[in-house]
């Protein structure tokens, strides 16, 4: 599925789009993805903490402070905030009430009840009552609700248990930079660059099995977001997920292996044939496919490994992999702008 | 657990004992464990495809080629095969039937109903009845059975989803020198070798979601040995076991992300206080552990990450990683042999 088969507004006449925190990985990437779709990029205001410029496919896109009112971001039709959560949380109902569109990707009101959480291919339909506020989902969630929804619908999901493989640019350039200064550092070569670390542990030729704090229960944030998410995007409020979220020395791209149950036998072939005609969805028939080294940069999430698990005809497992900057966080926030103005 | 502390023969009247396929990277470690627990060097005989010799931490041991008439290995007290399972199949019975112990480190006999396959703190009271071949787990399956054993005896074991995270050097010298060569092109650096990979795809920086063939009904060769070698050594011929085995770019150590189901209700902290004081098992507190880096060289299979799973007072999931080449292969093969001969 391309953003330009989307109703993106007519050429012509292009919606005007605010990208707040338009520096960070997210950012370049929600930029990139708009450029490409042929957005006129005099349509397209940056913002950050300081200004400057962006250089987008060897485009320049120049880059403005963030106004310290409000309501100069309100006036455009889409605003986009690729910010810390602390910030999308002051400013995301602000700029609502004032009448934007915002679509938030932090994770500050993802558990908000009153706030969709959208995965167009999957719920777009809560986007027809045309919120103000829509959060996008965790990269890690977009990326295995795709094919978890396809099951769904097909024999209703009673269990998932995911374990992940996450990329290094899931924690931002920071998390890239230090994989490759300690991949240089590994070949006897200079770190080259003096950025602290994102992660507890080296991650070059190494795994961290646990993402972001872990709670008292053992259960560390990333996990944590996973099953809520999953649970409301689907609209499943009694689902069972179990995960363990790993970062793994990987530059772009989070994997999902998945084993789940479902209510009503489904046969592999039978899935493996919806998973075909699903959007969003690319099928793998390599037996050692998908992997993330193939899967950058793409707009599919890649799904493969379909096969029956050992308990019983309600078994099954899959592994899916999808680019965690453009499924899992810029692309889907641009799908569900694009769908909240196909509606109007 | 050391070697050294087994009953290993006195050192003054050591076991001799003759290591086949001494060259590889099992065959290596089994002289270099062997060594360090004190074992005389004059008492280890080396065997491969051609003569040469062994460096082991600075010490040489001198390598023989492999002898026509199996009646002069058979002379040894103990013969270790770290051969192909194509040579252990023809050679392994052979020694047997001239009286010779035999630990097969392939997967030839592991799946022979009349041949003892033992991780040595689970079943090892199996070597009691002193068998002549004794067949040494799967890497993957040696790792995780150690705690799935303890939650065995606590709670019983219902089900098991095995997700795993496995070396390079899985796959020998071949693996690991090829995760060097690609990580240094990705840098820029010459690759530096030429011998082929052992991986379908490029394992720097990405991840392979199959580990050996994968079979008509979508399971691997890794996780059909998985599943029928955690029945074997558990003893539990009707245990659900499910997995997705992964290769990922490490230099050593797998690690498995473990989410299981138990007979009776298990409280997290009841498993860690049988972790800590199980032989063989290192818990590890840091909530962001264990990892394959700070593992690697060491004789224990590390713990962490025990939790309350979302399906119940009967759920749970754990991370355990071991150093494939120790617990995983060759320790445990050691530990078989000296069990072996303390039982006499």
């Amino acid at each position: 599925m391309k953003v330009e088969d989307w109703t993106w507004g007519a050429r012509h006449h292009a919606r005007s789009t605010a990208i707040v925190g338009a520096t960070g990985v997210t950012g370049v990437e929600l930029a990139a993805i708009l450029l490409d779709a042929g957005h006129p990029p005099e349509r397209i205001a940056c913002y950050a903490r300081t200004d400057g410029a962006l250089n987008v496919h060897g485009r320049r896109l120049p880059v403005a402070q963030m106004p310290s009112d409000p309501r100069s971001l309100a006036a455009y039709d889409v605003v986009f905030l690729c910010t810390p959560t602390e910030v999308s949380q002051a400013l995301a109902p602000r700029l609502a009430e004032l009448g934007a569109r915002v679509v938030d990707l932090s994770s500050a009101f993802r558990e908000d009840p009153a706030v969709p959480l959208v995965v167009p291919e999957i719920n777009g339909r809560v986007l027809a009552g045309d919120p103000r506020l829509v959060a996008n989902p965790n990269c890690t969630t977009a990326i295995a609700c795709l094919p978890l929804a396809v099951v769904e619908r097909l024999a209703g999901l009673e269990e998932v248990v995911i374990a992940s493989y996450q990329a290094a640019s899931g924690a931002g350039a920071a998390g890239l930079e230090t994989l490759h200064g300690e991949l240089r550092e590994s070949l006897g070569l200079p770190r080259g660059h003096g950025r602290p670390t994102p992660f507890p542990a080296p991650i070059a030729l190494n795994v961290i099995p646990a993402i972001s704090t872990v709670g008292e229960d053992g259960t560390s944030g990333e996990e944590r977001k996973i099953a809520f998410e999953t649970r409301k995007i689907l609209g499943l409020s009694g689902l069972l997920v179990e995960s363990t979220t790993v970062r793994v020395p990987v530059e772009r791209c989070h994997s999902v292996a998945v084993h789940l149950r479902t209510r009503t036998p489904l046969a592999p072939e039978a899935l493996v044939a919806a998973l075909r005609a699903a959007p969003g969805i690319a099928w793998v028939a390599d037996p050692h496919g998908p992997r993330p080294r193939e899967s950058a940069g793409r707009d599919e999430v890649f799904v493969g490994r379909v096969r029956a698990g050992a308990r019983g005809p309600t078994s099954l497992a899959f592994f899916a992999v999808g680019d965690q900057l453009r499924k899992g966080a810029a692309l889907n926030a641009v799908q569900v702008a694009a769908a909240l103005f196909a509606a109007r």
